[in-house]
């Protein structure tokens, strides 16, 4: 027989959002009456707009024709596609060819994780996304979490109210991966453009490439706040970035995102991590669909930026009356403002408790923090992600909790 | 600065199929005038049918109204579509909870490889679709190529016209990984039932997991060989299938495929394999595009599965008009009966230099044999994907060969 992959094993439990789901249906079950509403995930819920759904079905009626039809694209996307983002969202400070598109960031972080390898050192920020931990876990860069459920090989960053939720950068690894989300998801911090600033310089100083996740960069209000690393002078040497349509244009189960690995990014040695990306991308990896690409073109496209803008608006309507009803219960929380995450503090008690308790009074859907890391215990993060009429119901709810 | 993975350093040269299409584009440049007809990438060309673009289209439409939009699905699929696919295609010899839906075939082996990890000897056909040996050597699962391109680790089974292009099975490793492609990609040979009865037994006898790769199974027009490995008599304790709509309904750029894990498949200690395939699958992927998912569930319709097979139908008639052209040149090939791909002999030449030939002199793109392992050197592979007219005028260039 085979011997399973020990990295594996090393790997605890399950995924935290499939998790989530099981009590869901386990309390659902127990109480068939229930309306639940989830601010748990981070999952659109409002239609895809006009501009962006019209042109899906052109380009679905188009693959339909002779004339229209595309088979396999190039594994890094639409030359097009990649052109616009880099135009439209970087400004022209990447180049198109330094654009890889994909099915999504999620899984773009899964590829980076394979190219990058088991044997260098990873730092995260604690809480974090849980792709960043269980997907180096995966790739074997890190070996069996301790008690305290912290993985061998992995420096945790904590990111807790005494620092702003921004990590202390004296404890970066030497020549290491590190990981880093503004906004972020689940805190809601957003870096300053400073701050990344201080961020680039450690990461060149140490020797150590940050994988910069700005998922959410258009959630951003603040125009002094960064949108991409790449705003930071010396970024290209030392980053690359993933991002996404998911949260932007609601592309969550259409499936587009993109990486950008700068030219200048280069191993010991000297030769160029893009050249490793473009082999991944090109070997494992077969394109984007090109349904979700043309729908990402029009996203980009005047019309379809005004309408992600209006959907981005929707969404941080909802954070800012989460964030009303958090205060008016007299629970503190932190984000929202630039994020559609909010981490709200429940100091002293346990993350999964207090996510029983919500679920159990409120038929609400939260996220347990420790489900992001160690320091994520004692918090719960509320996602903005929902329809308007379920938020204003789930936030009228929060009354019960003061019971 | 961070050590370049040692897995990376140890992979040759380039994707086989960009390196075809750059010496394309290089010969196009210095024959502005020459119309290259592709008889090259197994890329496919026909419009998709009407049934799944009309559905492809209403499922567009229906994202953009509050009624209908969704966000994320679950990781492994919509639970219909792998109902769908266990029923449709495998008449209930698979269960719906072991499908799991993807974004294609090749983006599966990619996280095959990651979960099989670099531990664990690989054995593949030679020659082989290239991304068995490239994404073996990315997981880490073999050292640096020798002098005679084979990389260490990899044990290379010969496919050759001695054998009916069928390995010799006595040489399976213990305990290790074994691709196997029927139809076979590249050389179009077929496995009967009985013969992938003794492959499954010797799997069991060895050790070993078999990954089947049965992406052309819809272009077996002879009912009696086997499309997929589960008709086989103990193939749910060895095998893992993957397969895809790509060649079948046309998917190539729409993305669309799936993969088989029964839940009998264990780990030495007896472990399944299904849930860390479920685990990878949550943690580092995020579903295929909800409208492929739609298409697909159109495509294992009544309707959709008529019009698959028109669409086979076409791509076989482009099989046996190549064929016959070969054989009217003398040119001795095999497969193309029952799988979309024709593998013809140069006996004593290079490949690459055959595949210069044509292109120089047919002004048709073929693909070099040997980029698909050391034995595939002396042959090309003709692609039946292509427009009848580009077909039907290749085939007439073929006469140029002669010369």
């Amino acid at each position: 027989m085979i011997r399973r992959n020990p990295a594996l094993a090393a790997l605890a439990a399950g995924y935290l959002f499939p998790e989530i789901a099981r009590r869901r249906r386990a309390f659902q079950e127990g109480h068939p009456d229930a309306r639940i509403i989830s601010l748990g995930v981070g999952n659109t819920t409002e239609p895809l707009t006009p501009h962006v759904t019209r042109r899906l079905v052109e380009a679905a009626e188009r693959l339909g024709t002779r004339a229209g039809y595309t088979g396999y694209g190039d594994e890094q996307g639409l030359a097009e596609l990649r052109a616009k983002i880099a135009d439209v969202l970087y400004g022209g400070l990447v180049a198109p060819d330094e654009v890889f598109v994909s099915d999504g960031s999620k899984c773009d972080i899964g590829r980076l994780q394979l190219m990058f390898g088991g044997g260098i050192p990873v730092a995260v920020q604690d809480p974090a996304y849980p792709v960043y931990v269980d997907g180096s876990v995966i790739a074997g860069a890190a070996s069996r979490a301790g008690a305290d459920g912290r993985y061998g090989g992995i420096t945790y960053l904590p990111c807790v109210a005494e620092n702003g939720f921004m990590p202390d950068l004296a404890a970066l690894p030497r020549d290491g991966l590190v990981y880093f989300c503004s906004p972020n998801n689940p805190t809601g911090a957003v870096a300053t453009k400073a701050w990344l600033a201080g961020l680039v310089k450690e990461a060149q100083a140490k020797g150590c490439i940050i994988i910069f996740d700005a998922a959410y960069s258009e959630y951003i209000r603040d125009p002094a706040l960064p949108r991409s690393i790449f705003e930071v002078e010396g970024a290209r040497t030392c980053a690359i970035e993933v991002n996404s349509f998911s949260k932007s244009v609601g592309f969550t189960g259409v499936r587009l995102g993109w990486t950008v690995v700068p030219r200048e990014l280069a191993w010991e040695g000297g030769s160029p991590v893009a050249a490793d990306w473009n082999r991944i991308m090109t070997t494992i990896f077969n394109g984007a669909s090109n349904l979700a690409q043309q729908g990402g073109l029009a996203a980009l496209e005047p019309e379809g930026r005004r309408e992600g803008a209006a959907l981005v608006a929707h969404y941080m309507g909802n954070a800012d009356l989460i964030a009303k009803g958090l205060a008016a219960q007299g629970i503190a929380s932190c984000g929202g403002d630039n994020a559609p995450y909010l981490w709200a503090a429940f100091p002293g008690r346990s993350s999964w408790e207090v996510f029983e308790e919500i679920l159990e009074r409120c038929h609400v859907v939260t996220t347990p923090g420790s489900g992001f890391g160690p320091c994520g215990e004692g918090f719960v993060r509320f996602s903005a992600f929902g329809r308007r009429e379920d938020v204003v119901e789930a936030v009228g709810r929060l009354v019960r909790l003061g019971g």
